[in-house]
């Protein structure tokens, strides 16, 4: 097992990554405050992990709340289904909530974290690639809201993370794939030898070899944590996860929540955002090729839905948590390994980038 | 005007204190990050006010949500509301929210500077006797939830707190009593000179006089503030606010949200506290008739609604949010001007006082 540790002070906590974790007491007892425990899992997740879980609580009070699976239930009224459990449970400020799933259960079930009886603690265990190497570390969690993603929200950060490498045996090979969107954004932004590994490690990857998957995770989580332990609620170099996002976002809300999966908007946002990068010569045609090969290799979408037109790309960005005073702010790059957030790009190279 | 500090080290904010404050630039400028102003207010208090507040914030962007009135609105439905408005006028993580109004406007515009893009800040403006001396200062935000009150939320503090004394002279005289009741809970909590005030003082509350006002509004906001800075995050002695308000909450959530004002509920949480410390002697008679009296004077009621059972009272207060490791925890009191928050109470006292 493999263990590495977000640096935050009173609120730091350690990543457990490894296979066969699930149902071991040892890693979740010590991050357990009292005799509540109630997990929050999906419909897909439940009948895979939820009793090796229950038995590393065996001993503990523990309640469950079964959500649907699906970005689409990422929302305030699907919230509600959690706020009912922990309250017909009886559950008290003491209590830990664990996350059991994806992303969109580890968001929903950290921002019931954030806001029951304004605040308890809680336990990610994320089940996806995706989850595991992005959205279960660094505290931010939150839904949806018709009028944008991730608009509702909170910075909480767990007690600790269990990352359970096994657990991806069970995921499609589109989710596989949408994670590795995540794996990939880690080294455009700013690890250019963790992104010339994936380049010759994507075949592995995709066929689920253990050796390396449990490395991407790991440099992934490394990454994550220097970033967030330098910058906790995001006024400045976090920004840089949102790499591909302020496109992808806009596609996700435009093709309705749940038809794209995350990581393939990601992956779109990211050619796009290297498109642009390319456009303004900040990057070279060569570096651009390998940007959108790579997403290529790893069976990811490189352009947008048909449908989508600039004016639609133009309104949702505009909508993005990076805007200030009007001004959008996009991440894009600097050759491979290194990405800026600006609000200084060419408008004229970013609306071709849209298609206009 | 009177300027107190809440001292909460880089989250320390001023309460201003006195008349005609509402259109002053200087005492918001300061607070206001971009140029995107967001006020939340309701159909009771637009009227009134929302133009003077406007006045005062002119040369920016201001937009407005108008809220229905009432503690049955206080729930995460009605706070889409606020999101929507913050959307739909495309405010960014610079703008910020304006609370104006009573507990449930300050309560819900809060709760959305909490949650939107996981942060903004806000200034709060109570225009009700109650808000101006609790609920808008120490940072508690957040909605009820059908199966208890203020169980979801966030603990978010303010840029400032503009209180402004002649908006009382619109309040009816039934929501006055029930701000007087908080007013009357710092007194029995902590502070016997300032309850023996208030006994000399009721009539002159009662009949508006400004000076009399100001003073308990002052007096309360300094209580209050110390007990926060000592304990923002509820840790410990912050619970003593809650003095009468685990009896409270159990009539408001018994009897429907909006049919008891919050005040008058807590008055009569507050005769019970001192029914059940003087069954345990902690008080004596004498100084129970005292509290009795001040709450007759005040014109608060003394006695829950009669069709409330025992039953009731016991399974709605175990939801409490003091409640540890299911014992509830109370707020007692020591004599008058001394509360203690104690899970040791006699079962049988309590359960006397509750009518069984």
């Amino acid at each position: 097992m493999e263990t590495l540790q977000v640096a935050l002070g009173d609120r730091s906590y350690p990543i457990y990554i490894g296979a066969s974790l699930l149902d071991n007491p040892d890693l979740f007892k010590p991050y357990v405050k009292s005799q509540q425990v109630l997990i929050v899992t999906n419909t897909t997740v439940a009948p895979l992990y939820l009793e090796a879980v229950k038995r590393a609580l065996v001993g503990f009070d523990v309640f469950e709340v079964i959500l649907p699976d699906g970005e689409q239930f990422k929302s305030l009224e699907v919230m509600d289904q959690i706020y009912a459990g922990l309250l017909q449970a009886r559950c008290d400020r003491q209590v830990t909530l664990v996350a059991l799933g994806g992303g969109v259960v580890g968001d929903m079930c950290g921002f019931a974290a954030a806001t029951y009886q304004r605040g308890v603690q809680f336990i990610q265990v994320p089940t996806t690639l995706l989850s595991q190497v992005d959205s279960s570390v660094g505290g931010k969690t939150g839904v949806n809201h018709p009028l944008g993603k991730n608009m509702i929200g909170a910075f909480h950060q767990p007690q600790c993370v269990v990352v359970a490498t096994d657990s991806l045996n069970t995921l499609d090979d589109k989710q596989l794939s949408s994670g590795i969107a995540e794996v990939i954004k880690y080294g455009l932004i700013r690890d250019l030898t963790f992104f010339e590994w994936l380049e010759q490690n994507m075949d592995a990857l995709l066929a689920r070899d253990v050796a390396a998957l449990t490395y991407a995770i790991k440099r992934s989580c490394e990454n994550k944590a220097e970033v967030v332990a330098a910058d906790e609620l995001e006024s400045g170099q976090r920004a840089l996860l949102n790499l591909g996002h302020t496109f992808g976002h806009a596609i996700e809300t435009a093709s309705g929540y749940g038809n794209w999966l995350h990581g393939e908007a990601v992956a779109v946002g990211m050619c796009m955002a290297a498109e642009l990068s390319t456009r303004m010569g900040w990057m070279t045609t060569a570096e651009q090729d390998r940007v959108v090969a790579i997403m290529e290799k790893a069976k990811l979408p490189i352009k947008p839905p048909e449908e989508m037109t600039p004016e639609q790309f133009e309104s949702l960005m505009a909508r993005d948590k990076k805007v200030q005073a009007g001004q959008l702010r996009l991440v894009l790059q600097k050759g491979i390994g290194h990405s800026v957030v600006t609000g200084d790009f060419d408008v004229e190279a970013f609306r071709a980038t849209l298609g206009y």
